[in-house]
């Protein structure tokens, strides 16, 4: 069991990252590339580049984290934000190029919440919900110590929990939900309209945390925004779900307390039901690697976190 | 297997129900009172009184749903709307009377959600949201085909789910719940505030979904305002759970159409991922015996519905 290796990818957007990673949940060796605008054999291409430089000794098997929406538990892949790949059968590449080794795939904020649950802040906890704050706002369920999918594999897209019902539209086509109003580029927008760096063509949430860093009026009251939607949307989710811990990563967590404090008094202001009470809000424990280890987990744990062929 | 019976008891505001259950759901022998306000032993003397005419014979187990909160799985039972009973010890009450046997206690709505899961509109799906839309708005969830436990045995309070974060303020202490807006009381005060009956001291959500029913304009609009409530609400569910059926009982759900056509309406404009297009929410099929057909299921079923000791 010490031996055992599990082969990890995490494919978003911005990056593509492999390695390997123990059953401690270490990450052993490490490669990354930026997520290049090419056509569907183009990124398997890197994506092969970069396996080729791993060790491939003591494999146990492959996990993979990757952007939705996909075919679960098929694992065709149509990543939002990588328009290369429509319908892309990952899982399928991969079972080919490691015949003799199971290969699972899910979503990269689900792998995140794993991550968490498994060796980051939800460590030793039975109910998690494990969120990604960026480009997108993501996330994954662990209730009762296993991992939920539901019925299509889709389980834990708290980016679309209904937070304010007569709010701004959202890229689904609904109205109100949380991703709308506190994903990065949103949040920057809001910013923009309201006199923040108004005369940039475009400018970018990690120039609104830095800004509110530094104490600009309009960048801290757009971290404030965040936190508050963020906070309603939680406290949704723990009464729903009677959480123990819910883990925030992503660039926006980043911002620490500018985010945090505003996110912590809306949610207790909102989860007032008794059991709610105990419910821990933290940063995520594990970092940009968090994606990786929870794409092991779901072949090092398969029993709490893969339930399917 | 076929002569297994469990004894399943029903406990709520309103009234206890008793009941002897055999392994297809169906209820044979069927007891009820209402439930009188009286003290602690004096409850627990009418709940004795009620087991005595049941046939004792095949009994392999006692399941429970009773009105919440309450210690889980202990089974220290104290129902807000029984003043009667704070901390009574019922599991061990049960126990003491019934020593040969298991006795699993758990909330009166998750029982009905376990019950719409096993033998009603959830049966042969894996992942059901159960709910009770009556005096409080409860819920229980079935997610991977096992009950949510959650962190201290509460998980599916939907009735917590903030519709709107800027309405009112609701009895747990937070705003703009679920709750505050669909329980049957606050329907029929706003409607009373609107103008319907106002001249009665109270009228009842049952006066109201009865005009409603006769077309009363503000008792019709009373309906639309839950159906609203009630389909933010199932969004957000759905899109952090992915479900695949939504079954809704109780009292305010016997209004039909009247309530379902602007629920659908509304949980179809916010529900908009792909994956939440095949979600089907439907009225309970079950009942008014749900709850006792679920907490025989707590017993017979146990794999899948009861993760405590």
């Amino acid at each position: 069991m010490g031996d055992e290796r599990v082969l990890a990818i995490d494919i978003g957007g911005t990056k593509m990252a492999v390695g390997i990673v123990d059953p401690g949940g270490r990450v052993e060796s490490y490669e990354r590339a930026e997520t290049p605008r090419v056509d569907a054999e183009g990124l398997w291409r890197l994506l092969e580049a970069l396996l080729d430089k791993l060790p491939e000794s003591d494999l146990v098997g492959v996990g993979v984290g990757c952007g939705g929406p996909m075919q679960w538990p098929s694992g065709e892949v149509s990543p939002l934000n990588i328009p290369g790949w429509r319908g892309f059968p990952l899982r399928a590449r991969l079972r080919e190029r490691y015949p003799s080794l199971p290969v699972r795939v899910h979503n990269d904020a689900v792998a995140v919440a794993v991550g968490e649950h498994w060796r980051g802040a939800g460590k030793g906890t039975a109910n998690v919900l494990g969120m990604v704050v960026s480009t997108g706002v993501g996330g994954g369920l662990i209730l009762g110590g296993r991992l939920i999918d539901g019925a299509s594999g889709n389980a834990g897209h708290i980016g679309h929990i209904v937070v304010d019902p007569a709010g701004m539209p959202c890229a689904c086509g609904g109205r109100g939900c949380l991703e709308a109003i506190a994903r990065g580029p949103s949040l920057a927008a809001w910013a923009q309209a309201e006199g923040w760096r108004a005369e940039q063509v475009v400018a970018t949430a990690r120039d609104l945390a830095a800004d509110a860093a530094r104490g600009h009026p309009i960048a801290v009251a757009a971290m404030r925004r965040a936190g508050r939607a963020l906070g309603i949307g939680i406290a949704s989710a723990t009464h729903l779900c009677d959480l123990d811990v819910v883990a925030i990563g992503g660039g926006l967590a980043q911002a620490g307390p500018l985010l945090f404090n505003s996110l912590e008094e809306t949610f207790r202001a909102h989860a007032r039901m008794d059991f709610a009470r105990s419910v821990r809000v933290v940063p995520a424990a594990l970092g940009q690697t968090a994606g990786l280890v929870g794409a092991a987990a779901l072949v090092f744990e398969g029993d709490a976190y893969w339930h399917a062929d």
